[in-house]
């Protein structure tokens, strides 16, 4: 049922936290700054008002139990991240956890104890923006925290493990953030979709498929320069047009199946004048799909068709692979149950994969994911255009809310 | 006849104007500097030997006058520049004063005196380099030099009058450089090709048709950015994308016609991250033709398949001329004569457009004019690995020679 109240509470708490920024004129909340320690305690208020228990774990996320029938039961654990990127939206991240924080809150004010116990986390770092790495506050939850990170550095200069004593914690006890997987039913996220597709879908909320892997390729063509005036069309090893090519082949490719994706974001031809063929050029290639064999595959054709372009056209061709990253999948269980939350709200259960990563990607490692995806005004994020209306708020709250009521873990659902 | 010797003579003379640079370690000389003046002082050295009465005109050329049968007869013009772009190659301009100069040495130690005069100009300034514009001292000679260039300044803030003046010159009698169409029967000027078209041919010497006009375009494509993980293929305006199959229109079409070429520069894509799908494109495109009517219609066919392009992809095209020149076409009877020179040498003669402009593309204002272009190592120029090959000089000179003994005035041709 849907309660545009609950809506107006939502976006009302997002606007509070959207104004606890470094920079007054545009959101930037990083890891650790005195952003984050305000950000936390007011979440952490909202949390106790909402009956729940609070505490900051080792690295600085802020976690409260709603417990269950009975106190010590395994917890289904909501939530998302309170940090943001430079010149943020305000959804991104902030809505899951308050949006979980409004769930609870209806469970107490129903005085309602369900089979588990429900905790909200916010994550205090997966944008990365302070220290280079992503995702650090659910890697430290899931285990899978690289100790190595503890040594980079801010722009400051300020390492990380000294930034985290400076937050009143100790590097030392940092393992102790991470949690069991005994302890846990399942982590399920609700979040801005961040794309157009259920806007273009003409529906509020949907169930996430997958988060796609990604794989970041580095392309050098290396060709000849010569005048733009005297050397012939047939004479030419121009890397930029070769490129072009390059550039179109990954547009063609990735949009021949559906879920996969692919971007050439950046390229740099040189000399560089107007009148100089360019002799090199290099671009970026960023490919993402649901499933990694789709990616894989993908991949691997879009290689070889840059090199097919670059030995058809004279023109030499060095790849770097940038970075590589799994595919994520939703459990099915989880998937069905939320697609029931959203049924139950006279919706039709719209699937789709998620392109961006997300804390769910890091939970992954020692619990069953799901997640819940909120419409995005024009697919607009990262940028302080991010906008969700407030029936859509309060749609997401009551699709969380239905499907924390109705949750059966899958020992339960196996039984 | 191929005298090697006279080769010989060519590449050492050009060895030692290489060495008159502001930059021991790059040949670099621009109009009225220092160097300007040394080179002149060598040229009008070699005029002299070679039986020419030798003067510096109103804008700083060197010009050399052998008579004809009698004097005063209306003149036969050779030449080329002497300045030089920065890290210059030694070959582009001074190749064709010096040419000229080795011509007009044979003739005066045969003791033969022509139906007409023989002029050899070295001009100070086609490369523009030191004021921004080009051709500044065939401009003067043709009467187009345009008096608001008097005020250009070059990177020390000197302007060109106070330049002038500095050389010992003065703004004030510039119009004395213009020479009258009476006393000129044709421009003919040897240079070095800049392109691989005679290489690629197996031929040392080539007839130019014309000096190729050339339009220049900038593109500004307005897409929309987006998150390259979560826009689907089928929802993305992605400015980049689109320039690519601007790129690739552009080469096509100019590939499709004999003498048209179309190069695209430079391009720039923004915001420019691996993971943002480009929402803004700027790119340049050069297209020349030594035909203007061939030229037209080709820019026309790009400008109208890039703003379809455009629309076919939800991408907003603005578009701006930088720049647009007219070709400057060859004398037919020049080029017949020209023609008959190269089979003199026992060689078909290729005619070929010429990409770059020259100083010729200047005189046309007043006279017919006529080109001879000497095979390009590798169709290298503007750098220090321009080459050409003491054969190749030596068949260039025997070409022109020849070209100057057989000359027949359009007035005589007529007759």
């Amino acid at each position: 049922m849907i309660d545009l109240a609950a809506g107006m509470r939502i976006m009302r708490r997002v606007d509070e936290l959207a104004v606890i920024s470094a920079d007054p004129e545009r959101l930037t909340r990083t890891f650790l700054s005195p952003e984050h320690r305000r950000a936390n305690d007011l979440v952490r208020s909202w949390m106790r008002e909402a009956g729940m228990a609070v505490h900051i774990d080792a690295i600085g996320n802020v976690v409260g139990r709603y417990e269950g029938e009975r106190p010590g039961l395994p917890a289904l654990l909501l939530g998302s991240h309170l940090d943001t990127v430079r010149d943020a939206g305000r959804y991104d991240g902030m809505l899951g956890v308050v949006t979980a924080i409004e769930c609870v809150a209806q469970l107490q004010r129903a005085q309602q104890r369900l089979g588990f116990a429900v905790e909200v986390i916010g994550f205090g770092d997966e944008e990365g923006v302070r220290f280079g790495a992503t995702l650090l506050g659910s890697r430290a939850v899931a285990g899978t925290f690289d100790r190595g990170a503890l040594a980079a550095r801010d722009s400051d200069g300020i390492a990380l493990a000294d930034a985290l004593r400076a937050f009143g914690l100790d590097p030392e006890t940092l393992p102790a953030a991470a949690r069991t997987p005994q302890e846990l039913l399942a982590y399920v996220e609700l979040h801005i979709e961040q794309g157009p597709v259920l806007e273009r879908a003409g529906l509020g909320v949907g169930c996430v498929t997958s988060i796609s892997g990604a794989t970041r390729l580095a392309f050098e063509l290396i060709g000849q320069a010569g005048h733009a005036g005297t050397v012939p069309m047939t004479a030419r090893r121009d890397a930029l047009a070769a490129a072009a090519e390059a550039i179109l082949c990954v547009e063609q490719r990735c949009g021949a199946e559906a879920g996969l994706v692919g971007t050439v974001g950046r390229i740099e031809a040189k000399p560089g004048a107007v009148n100089v063929i360019p002799g090199y050029c290099r671009f970026t290639v960023d490919i993402r799909a649901p499933d990694d064999a789709q990616r894989t595959r993908a991949v691997a054709e879009v290689k070889g068709a840059i090199r097919g372009i670059g030995e058809r056209r004279g023109v030499a061709v060095e790849l770097t692979t940038l970075h590589e990253n799994s595919a994520a999948p939703c459990a099915p269980w989880l998937m069905q149950q939320i697609d029931g939350a959203i049924e139950a709200q006279q919706l039709p259960a719209l699937r789709l994969p998620s392109g961006a990563g997300h804390d769910a990607m890091a939970m992954a490692a020692i619990v069953d994911i799901g997640m819940i995806f909120v419409r995005c005004a024009g697919g607009i994020s990262h940028h302080p255009d991010e906008r969700i209306s407030t029936p859509d708020a309060a749609l997401g709250a009551a699709t969380l809310a239905q499907f924390v009521r109705d949750f059966a873990p899958l020992r339960r659902a196996r039984a």
